[in-house]
């Protein structure tokens, strides 16, 4: 069989801040604006994930979408949801809170756990506003 | 001219935190679970103004939507996008930021600014997230 | 049984300008901005119709949704759809190209062809853009 | 404090068919068309349940959304969801399987629930499709 | 002039089982969880249909929409819409009714129905429920 | 760091018909149908620009979206919006309007205004109406 893209959406509300502790405030304010705001802000995101494989003759499975839940919210979801990226999250300590970071972070964390007839994890679509979005494929995209 | 509602939505990006200072740390967590996070969370927020009254007959409006659009955005927006609504906005000072007392808050400012020819401000509606809302008709309804 | 309000939506794409004939091009573009300009811009509008009654115990139905649909499609959908609301509608014709207008018009129109056990047609809504809406209860309401 | 209504959308997928058994196939047919299909058809539901009442001042809620949210899953989402709502849903037997009678039955189960300082079960609201939905306000509405 | 991707939506509603016929009831209730329901359960499905090609100068279309609408609804709506994919529905015989096997029949139909100058059919994405998502692009992608 | 792609939504309402000058008016309509109304019909139509590449560590933006914002509303929306695209617009003087030579027209604005550690502009995404899309990869896609 040939190979199929899976999707998979979570969502999660975090607050955040864009904020880069090596500048002054003025300087931070000058770039993030209204991001740089001291007492956060925050969002609803909503990640979507894609897995690409072949699909299973047994079950017409790429994936079990029940399993794939399960990892985003185990590894994932129950780490950002209802926190704040900038304080209590280990894999961002040190990094900028920006949509293009997270992006890169979940893919390293959902990378090597998912195992299909195939190349695996494909993309990490994050989306923090209706209007404002950001997709990584991997290192070599 | 019969009655008319016209709506405007906007949309603003804020922190909070659900948390009664006169209880204690466990007392919060219990009745707020996740949402009493100290460190905050946030959400897009999306507020729907409705506005009842007679079309006018030159202009075919109940009222302009852009004055609409430009009340609530001077006198909510600006106030509450990309802050945090514990600690920056003065109309919440020592309130609970819930939703429902948010929309409570919004009408207050609002009402007395919305002048048609009809009742005028009828509902404040309120989307926390894409499965939670709230509605507030005043303190008649 | 009790009432249920059923609901059907339907969608069109118009082209419209807000002017008023009787006033003067400046008048126009004071009140009315950009909505006036003389060669029209368009929306894709969404019509939803509300019809209030009793569900018929034999079908659980206060109306067969695919007769709602036809009814909408026959009397309103075909004759604004991919026209100009300000030219080419007969019952727009003299009359302000609002929201407003539009849902009183499709009221006046859908009102008497509406015939279930109960008060029938409840409700006109219509929205213009994902922001602009508006709702029409008729003349009592 | 005012009463304020507030809602929360839970989803569900489900088969079903209307079918009246006292009539013909034929009658069926011509009645309900291809919603008749012997072999059902289904749907993604969406279920929003409002509650009216007045915000407690400890907590800034009507009633705690999380056990909204538990309520509406034990009680409603558990029976119907991946089920056949002709043939698994025990509140559901003998009763035709339309949107009109399925949001009737999710009031009389959820009323009595509900218990907050104020009226309590508002408003069911059934979304069947993204065109077709109902709302049921109880009997005396 | 240069390839551009032109993308049709429609829906269809549909009843359908994860069931695998050579294994035991349990061993499918493993695997499938709820989706094994033998009476089954649905969804309201979303096709979107990608076709990769230049635009005629003449027309400013790689291809007429109102054409591919429906060439999708006579050779794909038509077949399962209402239907229930394992039992009705002459392509999907004798295989697992999974959204990514759905997805790679209905590419086997459209592919050879279109003709545009350039590739073609280019992607077939289908929308299970809001969260659950599959997309196909042919045996060499 | 690896490459990102970012994406920002903007979205206007214009007006337009689908109509080719070197042909007769019963070719027009054969063609085009009721986009070819002479009086025009109309969308809100939603650009989603898609730009690629690797994000500052200084920031964590590939982009800053507040730039890239301001970028497509002075050189698109504000040429495009509550406009028609057949008279008003002087980028699309003499070529068909079609959804397809809007997008490619949009890319050859922004593809040069757009400056990243990457290379920039990759896809210009235009949505009709919640059925019709068109996406746009550049010359060499």
């Amino acid at each position: 069989m040939s190979m199929v893209c899976i999707q998979r959406r979570e969502r999660f509300s975090a607050a955040h801040q864009l904020y880069n502790p090596n500048w002054s405030e003025e300087q931070n304010e000058a770039v993030f604006g209204r991001c740089a705001n001291k007492h956060y802000h925050g969002h609803n995101f909503s990640l979507i994930v894609t897995v690409k494989g072949r699909p299973n003759p047994e079950t017409g499975f790429v994936m079990n979408l029940f399993d794939l839940k399960q990892l985003i919210r185990v590894h994932i979801i129950d780490w950002v949801d209802h926190r704040n990226l900038n304080t209590d999250v280990p894999f961002m300590q040190g990094k900028m809170a920006s949509t293009e970071v997270l992006a890169i972070e979940f893919w390293k964390i959902l990378k090597p756990l998912i195992q299909v007839d195939g190349p695996g994890l494909y993309c990490i679509r994050l989306e923090e506003t209706e209007n404002n979005f950001v997709e990584y494929y991997g290192e070599e995209a």
